[in-house]
């Protein structure tokens, strides 16, 4: 970047973005240079804007195309796979400011905010109107439903309830030629034209920038009761998952923690990781026969060779067992705090179909063994859909590149198995390179195609999702 | 067309497919050159070919393409927007033949199949595996797959288990340059790069030729309770699906007939219409305390000043409230045998806010007696979609003049209502100018340049949805 063009750009941004919206500090330029991938290759922004109107996001953009400069949008930089890192000499465009609620709908059962809006402020706003948002990524208390929208977020009530994609009815984009596009719809149901909602929705910032969303709402979800089984193998739980599915149960949690994920826990002392076992399945229903659901899915456990099965009795202790799979975190932290370096814990995310699940589980430890590294692997069973997470010291350049090969060889696994380099973290940086491996030619080339179209002078967020 | 074309083309046509899969014969090339819409501007083909194979499809259209002709995709030709019209001199690409369901995987609770299965069949195939495909637009016992793909089809379930674009995980494709195309996968879940199965959903062939699909799967459906409640007028029933639907409950069909229906069906003396009343209201609900569930929404129906309530006291009384739904259509033939001329009944579709629709139901009203016309109006009430019927001599130039008018000033009142053109149906040729009014124009423009992107050439089913 030469200052002849960064010193116009600066001029044109802060005449367009009021006082304070522009940030030119290193601290700030080093806060907004990367989202939360461990690998990212984060450049350094020029500038870090903060629009508060769409009409000021416009003039960011128009400004930035003016002078040839990429613009990278950002939410809470929650996302895991490197689509909000900066780019060398970009502006950051950050929605976090732009965080309202424009309109609660009871009757058609819809809310329409800005992007910048916190996912669980969303879902406390819609709750006092008795709604209910359901999509739950492990970041919800922080992220925001902009990046929610352009990753294509999923959570943990995926198995009964869907993904974020499956709520956006309606969007605002801003476009790279500075113009708006609104696309979708405020009814249920339409099929006017091309469906270019769900082009936007995961396209990671690349094909243009939300402004505003139209999310379909739900009725309040009933309470959850839950189950906790131990099996003695990986292979055990994914039997008790298959036969789940098989029966027809439709649980609104399905979660899988591998054997060192189970053993990480149990060096806790959580009371419900006493009895040993080698995977644990934690299982919630919030049918309205939540009880006799968990009963039924109980007895399968047992069939499936469960060590020790806990079908809570009550609400209070639901929420015990759905607590024990919050405890995943803390438990690879204090697992982190005993191992010397700069120990950072890397959460990867891949999705085969339902029925190879166990086989990744068992492939992932193959593959932690050989690269000597500690794999916890924690899955949403019921979408097939795996969290491998690498626990390696970054400060350490041999760690960091088993981490990587580690990585290589997971997503490697999880397409041989059927499966998708990512269920729901992303392309990012992270991936892009696995994108064109899990794409057939053709598919790849009207991606491209797709970019170029929305995007010709190749300025936003380059480098995301492709090459 | 000039014979220059026409010979070459067959000759290369009869060398790609094999005996009896071109078709040239007059009676077939009028059967193979209209959908069921009442207004097309269907044109004639030139042949009509029926591959049996992906190869084969790929073969037509590469010849088709060298000869610089037009291909027109057909599935069953129930489709009511003329979306598979044939334009003259085309060839008429129809895809019944390719009818094999590939595979039934019960553990990933998905099917793959040709675009020629019949949709009834998939349904009875996959119930014989424990399974349920949900989808159920009205045609469904004679409509394929591929076509209820192609236009993203509704259906009168989709209040509590989507449409079909909702059960569309992956999708093979053949482009207007022959090359085949693979997008979306066999996971839940998956975020790798841009969206392009949705983008094919409703496209209405316009795009690309669908040859295979993977589509999800659900656990099967319970028995479906139901209640009829008649209403001194639309806006009362109006009323009570609002209170439903503020109340929570997720019904599995929530149908609204109108005044002109509802005497249509007690003309023919059914015995839950015999209370007289202004509309009607059919609910169901499958949930697994579906006597409880269909009890309280029975209660809401009353308060709304319901004339009187029919709550099926088991399933088979349940049978036959859900069987006068089913009588629409023979009431609106038995009204039509009453009037002189060559009657047609033509099922219009528009979609509105949830919260709009009684007022729609009063504007089609006026509008009938505007036009003096008979339209009859059932809607899926949960969706806010509706199907206003119109009936009339199809001989009579004025009646049909009149029958047009009121097509637009239906579609007119549904946008001023804050909805869309089509719910479900589709535009096709019909309402190819009205998508033009619906959009704004840089959505109309992106639409257009995707099309163009496709098919530069513009011969996949040209003048549909685009003009």
């Amino acid at each position: 970047m030469t200052v002849s063009v960064e010193k116009p750009l600066l001029a044109a941004l802060r005449e367009a973005l009021p006082d304070g919206a522009v940030l030119t500090a290193d601290d700030q330029l080093d806060l907004h240079s990367r989202d939360s991938a461990p690998f990212g290759e984060a450049g350094r922004p020029l500038a870090v804007v903060r629009p508060g109107t769409v009409e000021q996001v416009r003039e960011v953009i128009r400004a930035a195309r003016a002078h040839g400069v990429p613009v990278v949008p950002q939410g809470a930089r929650t996302g895991l796979a490197g689509a909000a890192d900066a780019v060398d000499g970009c502006v950051v465009l950050s929605m976090v400011r732009m965080n309202r609620i424009l309109e609660i709908d009871p009757a058609n059962r819809l809310v329409r905010c800005e992007p910048g809006v916190v996912t669980a402020d969303l879902a406390a706003a819609v709750a006092e109107r008795g709604l209910c948002y359901p999509p739950d990524p492990a970041s919800w208390e922080v992220c925001t439903i902009g990046g929610n929208i352009a990753t294509g977020a999923g959570g943990l009530c995926c198995v009964k309830y869907g993904v974020t994609a499956d709520y956006v009815l309606g969007l605002t984009v801003v476009l790279a030629d500075g113009e708006v596009l609104r696309v979708g719809r405020r009814t249920v149901k339409g099929v006017a034209g091309y469906d270019l909602t769900r082009l936007f929705v995961g396209s990671e910032g690349t094909l243009g920038v939300i402004v505003e969303a139209t999310l379909a709402l739900r009725p309040p979800r009933p309470p959850a009761r839950a189950l906790l089984a131990r099996f003695p193998s990986a292979s055990d739980a994914g039997e008790a998952v298959a036969a789940i599915v098989r029966a027809g149960h439709v649980p609104s949690a399905l979660e899988l923690l591998d054997r060192t994920t189970t053993e990480a826990i149990s060096a806790l002392g959580h009371p419900l990781f006493a009895d040993g076992g080698a995977a644990t399945l934690i299982v919630a229903s919030d049918a309205p026969d939540a009880a006799a659901d968990v009963h039924a899915m109980a007895a399968l456990c047992r069939d499936a060779k469960a060590l020790s099965v806990t079908a809570a009795a009550g609400e209070e202790e639901s929420a015990e067992v759905l607590e024990a799979r919050r405890m995943v975190l803390p438990a690879l932290k204090a697992r982190a705090a005993t191992l010397p370096g700069e120990v950072t814990a890397f959460i990867e995310d891949v999705a085969v179909p339902r029925d190879r699940l166990a086989e990744l589980i068992d492939r992932i430890e193959l593959i932690a063994d050989e690269y000597g590294l500690y794999i916890s692997t924690v899955g949403h069973a019921g979408d097939g859909n795996l969290h491998p997470t690498v626990v390696f010291d970054r400060s350490d350049p041999d760690a960091v590149r088993r981490a990587k090969e580690a990585y290589d060889a997971i997503m490697a696994a999880g397409l041989e198995l059927g499966g998708t380099i990512t269920g729901e973290h992303g392309v990012g940086t992270l991936k892009r390179d696995w994108l064109a491996r899990e794409l057939p030619p053709r598919s790849l080339r009207l991606q491209r195609d797709l970019k170029r179209l929305l995007d010709p002078e190749g300025l936003l967020n380059p480098g995301k999702v492709l090459a």
